[in-house]
């Protein structure tokens, strides 16, 4: 479940995650302009796996460059960065990742393996992804029972990271480590990511999940049919507040009426500093035909106006804990957020000893 | 508008809302089996019009009888209600037509024109939703000001009614009384009743409508992008619980979160005695490979299980009134449902002055 994204001969490998899970089709990018189509039109989403192509982007547009004999100038770091940053507003590890590859440019620039480096950085970028999910997943584990009915939206599986994932990472230890789970996937309107990406990944590997559409979250909740609910993130503000994709909010807040643990798994690289809550979190707003087609098929009158927003802000009140790969975040979240940007290296923030490492 | 259900000729004809509004055809049912077909398979849906639907149904099945020269027996007529009865269980409306088609069937059945006097039975049902509905959109349209935009979830139009609808009744009272009104128009997955019907239904009036994805309430009331929601019903307990399209008690909750007005119009018909509170009512639950398809589109993994709840509950503290064709329903629900009740004929309830007749 790792092949999704993968660089080979000065290209970049992309699965098509429109295509699944009908067809296995692979986006060729040989070039900056590859990489920002890729993004803009869906052939790859998910917050942290963006961070990981717009930083493999860096390396095309500087490739692009240095094979037209052309010398790297700082001002064509800066143009590539914002090419990358203007695709999609509202994940955070896009931003993070673009930073961490113009932070790699100042500090290798004047090398003679310049372009290798980069590609060193984004490699980096990529496998600590990969890293993060596993241990963040691990500690996501121990909040699951043996027995559990999840629900995840949309998906925050192995696709939409650099493998792995966060949620369905979660879900994965959870099933590695020999507890059994059932997971409710909602189908996730308009692009499908729970019915098409979610439902595949889980059936590939054998854990047993069952589809809704996700107007059901409120009847499963007031029904007590899913005991918990654990979704990704594409940005969190130091309070707490948690960007994700449409619908999340809807969801938490049937888990709130009902008294429903509501988890968020996200890296640290999903939480943003610089904002204090959830209303500084720009909203993408996307074409309106996306509602109206599935594919090819009109799904209504062809002239009505539709409205597409990607994401909604869940409140952080309506979050139970959030999971990092540095450990579970417990309330007052301001407090931890703040220590998690304060930690040095891997150290596992411990609040209450819910850690892995304070397992006995 | 209107045009969606008629008879003719010793049958009924039936608008096929699975092919809206993409293609107008018609199902043509001469014998109780292609109404109960047409009830099962979705041709026809939406509470009020199911009544209507089951109450020529009986006309149906009576017929038949006749038409093979055996004498109509009471235990016909149970076979038939029962048949009927078994089609969909949550829509009380139903019931309650079949109960009106029974109970008339005694008083005349020894008339020479009994299937004469058994068809004017279920037009006058049918008639009297399409004033009801009236009547009850004249009192809800005082609910609404210039100005508002209304969101509405699945289709509680004509097309789910006798005729003029319940929800969208209210929204074209108020938009035929000269108020400037937007609606944002919910899909309503998993058979698009907002995308294909309310859209289509509000821009043949040519009352401004946008569509979204349901998952799209929380943004939408967190924003105030919207400031009334109006649904329909298929069931409401004594004490107000109301049942309707899946997806509506989530809309309500966000509703309740953001204090946005959340109105329930339902003829008195919808309203069931017999149940003291929603734990009482029954969900129905579907195929689930209707999810799993849109029309033979499939969406997910071909062997992934499904499931299927058509509607959900909300309780009562989540909705603001019940509007009815004999006023508006205030707080405490539970007081004035009773006299809804006991209310002979048509006079309005009047609670704080809030019906049409006490408009200076």
């Amino acid at each position: 479940m790792t092949d999704h994204i993968y660089w080979k001969n000065g290209a970049l490998y992309l699965l098509d995650q429109r295509a699944l899970p009908f067809k296995k089709t692979y986006v060729r990018c040989r070039r900056l302009k590859d990489i920002v189509e890729a993004i803009n039109n869906m052939t790859v989403r998910g917050a942290p796996l963006l961070g990981i192509v717009a930083a493999y982007g860096v390396v095309l547009g500087i490739q692009e460059i240095i094979q037209s004999k052309k010398p790297v100038k700082e001002s064509d770091i800066k143009r590539i960065v914002k090419l990358l940053g203007d695709t999609r507003p509202t994940a955070v590890n896009l931003f993070w990742a673009l930073r961490k590859m113009a932070e790699a440019c100042e500090s290798c620039s004047n090398e003679k393996d310049f372009l290798e480096s980069m590609l060193e950085e984004a490699i980096a970028i990529h496998v600590d992804d990969i890293e993060n999910n596993r241990m963040l997943s691990l500690f996501g584990a121990e909040l699951i029972d043996d027995g559990d009915t999840i629900l995840t939206h949309c998906n925050a599986g192995a696709l939409a990271t650099g493998g792995y994932g966060t949620a369905l990472g979660v879900i994965r230890a959870a099933h590695e480590s020999g507890k059994k789970i059932r997971v409710i996937a909602t189908e996730t309107r308009p692009y499908m990511q729970g019915a098409r990406l979610t439902v595949w990944e889980l059936m590939e590997e054998k854990i047993p999940v069952e589809l809704v559409p996700e107007n059901h979250a409120g009847i499963l909740c007031a029904s007590k049919a899913i005991n918990k609910i654990i979704v990704g993130a594409d940005r969190i503000a130091r309070n707490g507040d948690a960007a994700n994709k449409i619908g999340t909010f809807m969801i938490a807040l049937c888990a709130h009426q009902f008294k429903i643990p509501f988890f968020v798994a996200a890296p640290v690289s999903t939480f943003d500093n610089s904002i204090e809550n959830g209303t500084f979190i720009a909203i993408e707003k996307r074409d309106g035909r996306e509602v109206k087609y599935l594919g090819d098929k009109l799904l209504t009158v062809k002239d009505v106006k539709a409205r597409y927003y990607g994401f909604d802000v869940t409140p952080e009140k309506f979050i139970t804990n959030f999971i990092t790969e540095k450990g579970i975040i417990e309330k007052p979240f301001k407090k931890y957020i703040e220590m998690l940007f304060e930690t040095q290296g891997s150290m596992p923030i411990l609040p209450r000893g819910r850690s892995l490492r304070s397992q006995p």
